[in-house]
């Protein structure tokens, strides 16, 4: 089937439903930031294989909003498909629901499958909606199943904590919300499900989840998902922690049998699971208390991730090394796609590495300043011994999960603009790293710490400063942040979120230094004036800055003894894991620096 | 009648309209924070004179939530009252709707003029509300009336607009907002009438507005007040303007004759007004475009604001000069009061001042570590030549409004923690004025700039960092201010704030050093990556900072040049409205400090 065939084909069962039109978002029933092929819906009726875009059709238009990554893909992917592409960056681009409650001009269907119960009730409110899946019965050929991997427990001694102690834990939590005790909690997030029940898989690319949904009660709890996936050691842990086992596909069915109340998070809960809940339930959308329990880091899963962090540093400094000493030498020429294959040998000799945490981003030269940049194989550039490269990697270990970027000159006359933008980012990642403040701060409240000196130079950047990063999960976890918004979320210890500031000179150089940093207590000091409790950051990830890239005259002396003070730590720690002519060139990339 | 007559009244006329609890919020109908006498309904029914309070009745309690700046008073003029103390600080303490909607027990009657559509719509969600007037009819002996003094128009040279242009203005933004042009726009807050109008009055102390409503239509504008306060020039100049008046009770008729769409501010706007709009109208409760566009200073605004800063600044500099020079001359003695005062004689002889902003806060040793602390004629303490001194004060001039803040060492040795004390306070005092931010930003991203130095030391504060001020009109206004609260205003060019961090030493000092700041345009750098469009802040304020208390170990040379540029500044500016030794005074005070 062509793209206008597959549009054809729509828009008759569009007419059979008597629907003026029909939206298909690239999204997956879970909220998922990267989704299994099985629901590349978007892609598949409009033929264009980004990672993000939404798909409207009428009986006699059909649109793609997708983001300016994108244009250029998708002008290409989109040719000859009658397509219109809808740029959402362009100022003149209308919002997707507002064109459509001005087009539409009739009932709007879509797959609440995927759709967020906050997002359609959003769009109910300007449009006529109607639930109902007109992929399924088109896409019959070709379609990838859900994957089948086995699921596996992840042990406690990785988890630091029992599923026995969780579960006891979330139900005290929905039970002290809950008038009679006769409660449900839906659970459809697929990090907050291997968390919860200390599981993991290898159903989606770089997020080792299972897909799945729990339906959480007073006293059962029952995972939906493939039976393929559970095997007998599997099974027996199921059957350990009293965890019923029902298929993917029951869930519906199950929600329809519910009685009481009935929690769910609305911003995560896609709509089919929260139209399945029978009517005389009480419906409570509330923040999944998973969610806020699941962010917070025990003492075995910081440690973990110090251990995570250590193994990333030996890749990290072997990749750094070869890179100086070997990469181009007699004549061997490198690519942007060559140094990520490299980094990934280096990283997979890790213990206990599983997989990249993301694509890895290689950006050289004016690449670095592309932020969402991606290198194929077939598609980017050659990297000589010269000039800038941002290199934004992460793992994931059974211990942990990691995620830095870190940016070098290759060689070449450095740039005096390029030294004092590396140097602005430098001292804003240090001056978040080492912040204190008060018990009650949100991340947004410390976002400027990051910015204030870019800014005095009247330069800024466009995306967070800090994301959340899971356990062995998800590279970006909610619901902590550091970033403009206001997200009314207060930093709590055992939060762990990235440290990232960046300059991205269009055309010349990206310039990104990122850490990943743990919310942790900080004592009050002899001069405290209230009672307030304190908190600080605890830097986790263990490598080198590219020292020569600093443009001194910018650095006060406390930032100078925070950096030589990071660098004596990295070497320590790292360099009983080295061989000795790695540790001589740790060592040398680790030296003092001084005014 | 006494306060034990009083609720036996109250209980009386409770009982015979069926309620089961009456409220009595310590608020004005106009949202005010400074209010006439004749609403001090909390204050007669309790006997309680703090300015914050709100009082519950029941048939067999009586009840009052205040603040801890009250408990002491509270504690006082209560006795034998029969009446509760409710201590809002203490964490045992119920939220007031909590502990009436747990105890009423039936319907709850209040005022609707004394609630804002917001607040009544909230605590109708936990509570039977009634909306009844019961203290009018009892209320009847020794109430002061409505302040009837007369309101005058406010010169277009001082404002910036005429009334015309500004009403024009308005209505285009509402008629925007409506479908078919009849429309009805409530406005109820003074600030807002008074601004809009381009006229002033005396009816609230501190605040030169005038006690009244206006109904803003696209063909007329309606001035709902006491017809007395009208005199021959007002009339003039109303009418000129095609400003109707109307007495000032006729509002909720006049409100009741509307048609079309009605729209108001739900957080400004009382239930009363609300109540009165006809059930086929259509409400619409949107932020007053009239709050939002006060805010943005216009040109000849800010000139104001200048001039008034240097009489401001002539006031202060001759209150320290004669501070350090004859208040303790000749075995004189001062106390808190007599400061404050003599504070008040110098401004008095300012050109254009008509009264103080706000009750001067003059808190000596450990008084100045209580916020909100006020000394009174016979409750003060006397001042010495020694130890801290901390005087927050401001003027209404018809040139603009002040209010600023100094800390002052009067004499004898420093201790060392003092000097560290002044010193954080002052470099995040200095942080946030030198900011740049590109457009966008929002004051609670700019607060953690003013706090980390004193974070770094563990020291916090628990007020705002900066509020917003009017022009000749109210010392705090909104929407925008500097505070870690989620507020989603972001700073525009014309905004005023105050910049005022502060530590406080319980029993020991406080240090409070604030200026005000205007959010100006700022240019572009040649480093800038993005098209952002950049602001910045200028000072305002006039007025030398004690550089001895500066430790100036902790001071960078980026600071030590600001202060020194300042204080070229305040000499250049302030020095042609001075005597020659006043001259000389202040040469020495703004002299140049050195590392």
């Amino acid at each position: 089937m062509t793209v206008l065939e597959r549009l054809a084909a729509l828009r008759a069962l569009m007419k059979e439903n008597g629907l003026a039109a029909y939206v298909v978002p690239g999204n997956d029933p879970h909220a998922s930031e990267y989704m299994a092929s099985h629901w590349f819906e978007m892609q598949w009726i409009s033929g264009f294989h980004g990672e993000t875009g939404t798909m409207v059709i009428t009986h006699d238009q059909a649109l793609l909003w997708t983001d300016s990554r994108y244009y250029l893909q998708a002008g290409i992917e989109l040719k000859d498909s009658t397509i219109e592409l809808m740029r959402e960056s362009d100022i003149d681009c209308p919002k997707l629901i507002d064109w459509l409650s001005e087009n539409a001009n009739g009932v709007v269907g879509v797959n609440p499958e995927m759709f967020s119960v906050n997002d359609f009730a959003d769009w109910k409110e300007k449009v006529e909606l109607k639930s109902i899946d007109l992929i399924k019965p088109l896409w019959t050929e070709g379609r990838p199943v859900i994957p089948q991997d086995k699921l596996y427990p992840y042990s406690a001694d990785y988890a630091g904590e029992s599923v026995e102690s969780k579960l006891a834990r979330i139900r005290e939590i929905v039970n002290r919300k809950s008038s009679n005790g006769q409660w449900a909690l839906i659970v459809s997030a697929l990090d907050e499900i291997a968390w919860l029940l200390n599981i993991r898989g290898n159903d989606v690319e770089y997020n080792p989840v299972v897909i799945s949904y729990v339906v959480l009660e007073a006293d059962q709890c029952t995972l939906f998902t493939d039976l393929n996936k559970v095997d007998t050691v599997a099974q027996n842990y199921l059957d350990f922690n009293n965890i019923a086992v029902q298929p993917y596909e029951e869930v519906f069915a199950y929600i329809g049998g519910l009685k009481g109340a009935v929690f769910y998070d609305g911003a995560r809960v896609n709509e089919a699971l929260f139209e399945a809940i029978p009517a005389d339930c009480k419906k409570i959308n509330a923040k999944s208390p998973i969610l806020i329990d699941k962010a917070k880091k025990n003492a075995v899963e910081l440690e973990g991730e110090r251990i995570a962090m250590r193994q990333d540093a030996v890749a990290l400094t072997r990749f750094f090394k070869w890179l100086e000493e070997e990469a181009f030498a007699d004549g061997k020429t490198q690519t942007e796609w060559s140094l990520m294959e490299k980094l990934h040998e280096f990283r997979e000799m890790g213990e206990n590495f599983v997989e990249e945490s993301f694509g890895t981003i290689a950006g050289y030269l004016g690449n670095g300043a592309i932020v969402h940049y991606t290198a194929t194989k077939d598609n980017c550039a050659e990297v000589k011994p010269e000039g800038m490269l941002l290199l934004d990697s992460g793992g994931q270990y059974l211990d942990g999960t990691t995620d830095l970027t870190r940016t070098v000159w290759l060689g070449g006359r450095i740039p005096q603009q390029a030294k004092l933008d590396y140097t602005y980012v430098l001292k804003g990642h240090i001056a978040l790293a080492t912040a204190r403040f008060p018990r009650g701060t949100r991340g947004n409240q410390l976002d400027a710490l990051a910015k204030q000196y870019m800014w005095a130079a009247g330069i800024t950047y466009g995306h967070g400063t800090g994301h959340g990063v899971g356990h062995f999960l998800g590279c970006h976890e909610g619901p902590q942040n550091v970033r403009t918004d206001n997200n009314p979320t207060v930093l709590e210890v055992g939060h762990v979120v990235s440290d990232e500031p960046g300059i991205y000179r269009t055309g010349k150089w990206g310039i990104r230094t990122e850490n990943l940093i743990a919310v942790i207590p900080a004592k009050q000091t002899k001069a405290a004036t209230t009672e307030d409790e304190w908190l600080a950051f605890e830097t986790l990830t263990l490598c080198f800055y590219d020292t020569a890239l600093i443009e001194m005259s910018l650095m006060t002396e406390d930032e100078i003894d925070w950096l030589n003070a990071y660098h004596v730590r990295v070497y320590k720690e790292v360099s009983p894991l080295l061989t000795d002519a790695e540790k001589s060139y740790l060592a040398y990339k680790c030296a003092a620096i001084e005014l």
